[in-house]
């Protein structure tokens, strides 16, 4: 029996769009007001799904405890209430965009999770933006 | 033309996790506050997905007062204001684990629709926490 | 400058709705299927408002962080995970009906505020149904 | 790296069920109130879901301003505030149930993506009915 | 002990806003596409909200399947899959924005509950528009 | 007849809260992860409320389109994608908590309103947590 388990978490950032070999001008048309150089910010609401199968003994497929444990150390902690780009060693060279979000936090528990089971983040952005990264599989 | 058609439900019910074999201490250890031998309880949000042809006469996959009818008689009226481990028989020797009810959900409603049709259950048990469910094929 | 600040929690619960001096019959007329001797139970979505002067040195009503505290030590551990009927003291002779929930929530919150600030209780049993209370004043 | 970037949009409309060639009592019998012949409407919420790779220099599937721009250009000015069995051109022999509504907005902005990227459109009629459409690869 | 209690309820219909004595342009110039001829429509969400003491035997304001059930005959039933304009006759002479349609279902329901109680209605035309109305002691 | 309309609006933006006459050991005693010298941000959800007397015309407190309008380009256009400390003149020698912000929002838009209309403004800086300002009369 393979189910998928979906927990919710959320983390508020700053961020700005920008790369930094590229003139001001060639910034702001390709990320609009996203380039402000004071920066901007978003409520992230995150949602992160484990596909697996269900242990016999237990009826979970994953603990949600340990799987909420594991988002708030890896994820929560280190982007709640941070600028991304200057306080967040990922986006050092990574530009901030939402994509790139879900693909630095599907890294970092990817690394914690069982090969057998499935990784899927979602990634809201605001209410009305949002994106999905599975990895490989995808 | 597939399309994936999907309906909303809910009901409310208590429930307990333990295994009746395990000690409380190991059940406490497992299970934490969710063995609570009083039971506590949710407000499960359901989605029954149901994915097909489209009917070229009528435009439509399933005709949705007909998947109410179905959710409403063999789910909500099984298992809306019962205590999952006491009043609902498939509970009997299953931990009501949102995994578990969301397999019983779905092969409750599996007789009742036509082979063609693939469907997918997914069951909120909290607004943070859910899961997924789709058969065999998934 | 008075503003209200409101803050949202919740906690999931089990409880039946009865009066002991009544017969099973009498309680199955006025309470249904809410009378279930077995149980049932609710995620309670809960929002605490507070009206007051806002502070002029840190801008705030009250500090979040203190009223999501005072929310967790007074309501969350009290009443998460439990059975209200059998395992919350105030509910031993009072029907937990959510008017008389959100009535507790405010007496018991009411003490450790200021005279000052205004309090207000709303209380959702389903995402249908809420309760509004807020004391004396209302 | 292949993710799905999602945008949510809205358009009110009103619609009626019936097919012209059928009489009044079995349209009665197959849509229900659904053929009120002097119509009914919703607010419909759309997700409209694209798949491809992240640009490596922007780290954009695809820019959400062009998404959106799209979405208001294709779908939202041409079906907001209207009457979709009278006013929309698309539905003059076909009946604008939700699911042939979705495959209608899939064909419309299908046409305006370059072949690389998938598209997926998730169509909420009301908020406990919504169907999904992904083309031929579903 | 005075709360207030809600209930949540929707009902899907048609509309067209315009005063028949003006211009057709005059209307456009005042409800702009809110004048299509042909209508259009919404989902309304629709919360009743009630006033009044807490019975101490049941611990009820108001039973809430007597409040479901007269929301049901008088508005639902009344409202629901029609065309507010040709099918409501409280509209035959009222412009049905959703101020005059809360007025309208606040003094339908206002007969049907004892004086002792407060009636307020909130009605969602569309997920960001909303009103709200309390009678004369508003 | 005396009604309240409202419309839901929002904006992203960073922002910092701190004091500056503070030691940074204060303002982290105070503020704690909120006082990031680097900011952090939220999607601010805005909610503006208006009561006024219907217009037996038209059938509008205020018509929808002209309140839209007023919250683009007073609140919108202002404060999106902004830093509020950086870039937003009102927040200079002002904290931006989500009670300032509420008040400052109020007093901008309260100068385009008549003066028979009362205005409340609600401000969610996370789906958590928010505020209600309205004036003096409040």
């Amino acid at each position: 029996m393979r189910l998928t388990v979906s927990r919710k978490a959320h983390f508020n950032a700053a961020h700005r769009l920008y790369r930094k070999e590229w003139s001001m001008e060639k910034n702001n048309q390709v990320f609009g007001k996203c380039n402000n150089p004071n920066f901007h910010g978003h409520n992230y609401e995150l949602i992160v799904s484990i596909t697996g199968q269900v242990d016999p003994e237990t009826g979970y497929v994953i603990d949600m405890k340990i799987l909420a444990d594991l988002i708030k150390v890896h994820i929560e902690d280190a982007f709640d209430h941070k600028n991304l780009n200057l306080d967040v060693p990922e986006f050092k060279d990574l530009i901030p965009t939402a994509e790139h979000i879900a693909v630095v936090i599907y890294e970092k528990l990817r690394t914690h999770l069982p090969e057998a089971m499935a990784l899927q983040i979602t990634l809201y952005e605001t209410p009305k933006n949002f994106v999905t990264y599975a990895g490989d599989k995808y």
